[in-house]
């Protein structure tokens, strides 16, 4: 473990399926020294060792964070406040801090909220990445192979910090940009936030209804896939959802609207408007994706 | 091909996913003799002889249907009452019609108009199988297999008749089941036609959005599934919106009521009923899939 190593000592704060992953990945890429890992559940942490996700780990942030080279938070965006509180006075000088959080602009509040201002060295992070299970159980060094990373770094921020952010996510196969706040804020609102809370609806939905127990049985395969988000874990999403409200509230007004339109041509016997809508969807999938 | 065949000459009236993958499934349980394909497409209908789907094709349904011990009708719905009367006159006496409308009401209903009553064996079905790829090219024999074939006789339905297309189906390895026909479009309006039309609105509207070339990029693995269905025909989307149309948008109207009220959670900071809310949909998910 040389100076030559790209962070000789990680701490990761919180080890889950993101946190978990992103320790492998490094590992794998050769990119990390120690790496120590912090958390509430201490079974998790033990879990986590025994996997070789980690090295050592401790309940206490501020011991997590000592002589650390690169500080990765991975908590729900709710604790990032507190944990910022918790490991203020205790980072290295060189320390570069960074997070995971899935909307940006709470955290960035939290963090000049806790600082005072925004630190040099810190640079809020995103990988647009994940699956529907949780757990350190759940991560796998390949999760970020191919996947955006984006990151909002601020005016202040020192590039030096940027550069080791970018080039770590880089170092697990991960394509990195960077984009203001709001705008992640808003995009994300849009390509995850809403399905979530869509899918989550449809389920909870067929579930009030009064066949609810055979209702699901008739299910087909599409089904299966289209509410595949709503096995996500409900108090990481809750979180999110309040946290970036403004921008979601925004665009379920906007889908809304969309769907309130095909309903009146529904009614109306509008063959045009309901085709048109469902084939500019399925062009605008297919130019995407290639199943 | 002997007497003890169940299916000694099937016709298949629209030769694609659907009716392909049935053809496939007899001739693979040996049940069917000889297979006979009719639509409007001679290139899809040559290709269909090619690949071993059906045995021989013509293009003119009264010709089709001629000496059928059973007709599969597995056009668009917005098709059949033109199809029931080209082959009205033309059905042997032993023939046993059935579909594989999405929606059933409007099915029974051009039935009823272009014979006047429903005929005895006359056997309503809709299997509950697809994926969101079209035409015989993309008809496999494992289609039907652990999947769920709805069948909604009339009253008057002869009891061999809803047998033999009981049977039929259990030769491709699904399991069927009987309900009336008002049940049967009010349950697929929820766990089918509600979920395309979601997913059909949600990709357009982030497709008109400002950002839409880059938007798209930043969706997660998660988006893909949840938008999977919106690369369905939107023809065929179109026809059986419009066709099941009362129940939809009531399944609608349901869904838009449980969506603002999950907005007005999220406005108001409850952390209670947004979170409740996922949990009890990621509960009714999980207990009825096991990914």
């Amino acid at each position: 473990m040389g100076d030559t190593l790209l962070i000789p000592r990680l701490t990761i704060i919180g080890v889950g399926l993101i946190g978990g992953s992103l320790a492998r990945a490094l590992r794998r890429a050769g990119a990390v020294g120690e790496v120590v890992g912090c958390g509430r559940n201490e079974q998790s942490l033990r879990r986590g060792v025994e996997l070789g996700v980690i090295d050592r780990y401790t309940s206490d942030p501020a011991a997590a964070v000592e002589g650390a080279d690169v500080v990765v938070i991975c908590t729900p965006v709710s604790a990032m406040r507190a944990m910022f509180t918790a490991i203020r006075d205790h980072l290295a000088p060189q320390a570069i801090l960074t997070d995971v959080g899935s909307v940006k602009g709470c955290v960035v509040a939290d963090a000049q909220a806790v600082f005072g201002s925004l630190p040099e060295r810190f640079v809020p992070g995103h990988p647009i990445a994940g699956t529907e299970n949780s757990g350190v159980e759940a991560s796998f060094a390949e999760l970020y192979e191919r996947r955006r990373v984006i990151l909002t770094p601020h005016v202040e921020s020192d590039a030096a910090a940027v550069d080791r952010v970018r080039t770590m996510w880089q170092c697990c196969g991960a394509e990195v940009v960077e984009m203001g706040v709001r705008h992640h804020d808003e995009v994300l609102a849009a390509t995850s936030h809403l399905p979530h809370v869509l899918a989550y609806t449809v389920v909870d939905t067929l579930a009030s209804m009064d066949d609810r127990a055979e209702i699901f049985r008739f299910a087909a395969g599409g089904f299966r896939d289209f509410t595949r988000i709503s096995a996500s874990d409900p108090a990481m999403w809750r979180d999110i959802c309040l946290a970036n409200r403004d921008c979601l509230v925004r665009t379920i007004d906007e889908y809304v609207d969309n769907l309130q339109r095909l309903r009146s041509a529904l009614i109306a016997g509008d063959e045009t408007t309901v085709f048109e809508t469902f084939r500019r969807a399925k062009h605008a999938r297919d130019n995407f994706y290639r199943d």
